[in-house]
């Protein structure tokens, strides 16, 4: 556990990048948000300009037993249909990390489906799919642990400057919005959204399968984030949530995508709360229930497009606002190089 | 002024884009703003996938009389120090343009300097900066129309596939204000906002010289756009409604920076209606009076960063977004080509 603890930010580079903000050649504070996660990332890394070239998304890919109860739009089957698409890059997520410079590694944690070996697709099953969350536990703790694992081995092996979640999984925003309840407290209602679009019956459905499943699965998940993990997760969350912490403990940073990935991230920060510090948050996603995550965990996301996709688009959307935020804080002509006078003394 | 007629937008394109969307591996919708994005630049540029490397910031420079008032915390000596800096690719603009893959086109279209040749820089001088506005009119209505006209013939020069606005001038943000009022009739409070950081005291200082600006000149206010922008504006200003009015001409997309961009905006749309059509607002300046203009102009902004720098660097950082829409809109798979089941029928 010690060799995975997770280190604390740099404060003394957090300080040389804010003082270096300061004398670049603009007003102050007039880049906005994007001179704060300059600072923040060279914080979490160290390096005032650490490389950002090797960006991957990993995308963890698993089923839902729930989706008995009715709570998706999909058939289950679009899973596995998605995770072939991926392979065949006629995904958003493969157009986007194409055009924005991020490599694509998909892993099946769980698919409910026996998928042809493919270049492309790293089999990685810990288990066909969850069991239907309403009954009983989605999977064992074991099961969670070994798919934390697989996401942290991932991380290890890939080795990225800077990750992105991402997820592909009919029914998951039914067990995030599940899990977002167990380890907040909120009420399904505050919680449960319309997912890839439900209809009020189905919105229904999500919120009553919820509710049942935080009801017969409440004594797991009060003995803390892992068995909660297990109990109304999913193998994709699992496996992101390991990626996250992974990537923290390497010192990178990790861009969280939308809903699915803030359960996840929540998962990891009740797990070490010192991976929030290495989190970006890409997006405000339509999902209900995301603001409240994000704002547990400190953080501001950076687009609000109204996307509601997953698979890591609105993370690798981000992408190019961190890599310009890190070029500016190193690249800009300070006042005093490039002969521009500062504010006038004492006025206006 | 035929000639220079903006051409409607291509429904028939609009259309053809619309139903693409609906066909690819994505829920309806899933992609939030990036598809509406992808559908309007569709019909815009009449193609469904237009080039888009060729984008060029025009970034025009000019000073502003009204700088005598104390409305601004800088000098006016930064904006030449600036337009030099521009040239020696030290500024936000160059990095960010760099890093984002646009061309930084720089124009002196009215410093009050004696600027040295360099490359770089165009010298397209219509006049050393304007009049103070509390005293009478920036420029005279001739003067306002040669720097529109240099913003067009720019814009005519480059070819570019897609534009983007830029400005450095040292008290533009009250010279827009001004331009704002007169052409929506807001009161200054709602529109004159700190710019590049001034206090308390000065942010009075600006409401009232544009108090002063708007009564001295409400003649010449009275009379249309033009006479306005000649009356109370500056003259990038007016370079970048060329600047707009000659992309949309030429059925390019043109991405709207911040504040002064945004009175510029407001200008080429009251001078002709169609021009609207082809702008994408790239994002919400934390100017007082922004969010204003751009409801006037039906925008809606793809970026809320807090920025509030100018210099074309809102509009550059929404380049990424803009080519990610269209490439989506080209590259996805469809649900028939990828084999992905579609939505359940009638459920849930």
């Amino acid at each position: 556990m010690i060799a995975d603890a997770i280190p604390p930010l740099d404060e003394d580079v957090r300080r040389q990048a804010a003082e270096r903000q300061a004398r670049l050649t603009k007003p102050a504070g007039s880049l906005g948000r994007l001179e704060d996660l300059s600072i923040r990332v060279a914080a979490m890394t160290g390096r005032l300009d650490p490389p950002l070239v090797h960006a991957v998304v990993f995308v963890m890919a698993a089923d839902h037993g729930v989706v008995a109860e009715g709570v998706s739009a999909y058939p289950a089957a679009v899973t596995a249909q998605m995770v072939l698409n991926f392979a065949r890059a006629g995904a958003a997520i493969n157009v986007l990390a194409h055009v924005l410079g991020a490599r694509v590694l998909v892993a099946d944690v769980g698919v409910d489906a026996d998928l042809p070996a493919q270049p492309g697709v790293r089999a990685l099953k810990v288990r066909r799919g969850t069991a239907n969350i309403t009954r009983g536990p989605a999977m064992s703790v074991e099961e969670a642990r070994q798919a934390i694992d697989t996401g942290r081995r991932l991380v290890r092996e890939e080795a990225p400057a800077i990750a992105i979640t991402g997820d592909m999984g009919i029914g998951n925003t039914t067990a995030s919005a599940a899990l977002i309840c167990a380890l907040t407290g909120l009420d399904p209602v505050a919680v449960v959204g319309r997912g890839t679009g439900v209809d009020d019956a189905g919105l229904e459905r999500k919120r009553d399968a919820v509710r049942r499943a935080l009801d017969v699965n409440r004594e797991a998940i009060a003995r803390g984030p892992q068995d909660a993990l297990a109990a109304v997760g999913g193998l994709e969350i699992a496996a992101l949530a390991g990626v996250i912490l992974e990537t923290a403990r390497s010192r990178k940073p990790v861009i969280i995508d939308g809903f699915i990935s803030g359960a996840a991230a929540l998962v990891a920060n009740a797990m070490e709360p010192r991976a929030a510090g290495y989190m970006i948050a890409s997006h405000r996603s339509q999902e209900l229930g995301h603001a409240e995550v994000l704002g547990r965990l400190g953080l501001q996301p950076l687009l609000d497009l109204d996307l509601r996709l997953g698979e890591g688009t609105g993370g690798v959307l981000a992408l190019p606002l961190v890599r310009a935020a890190m070029r500016l804080l190193n690249d800009m002509a300070t006042f005093e190089d490039a002969g521009v006078s500062g504010r006038v003394e004492g006025a206006p």
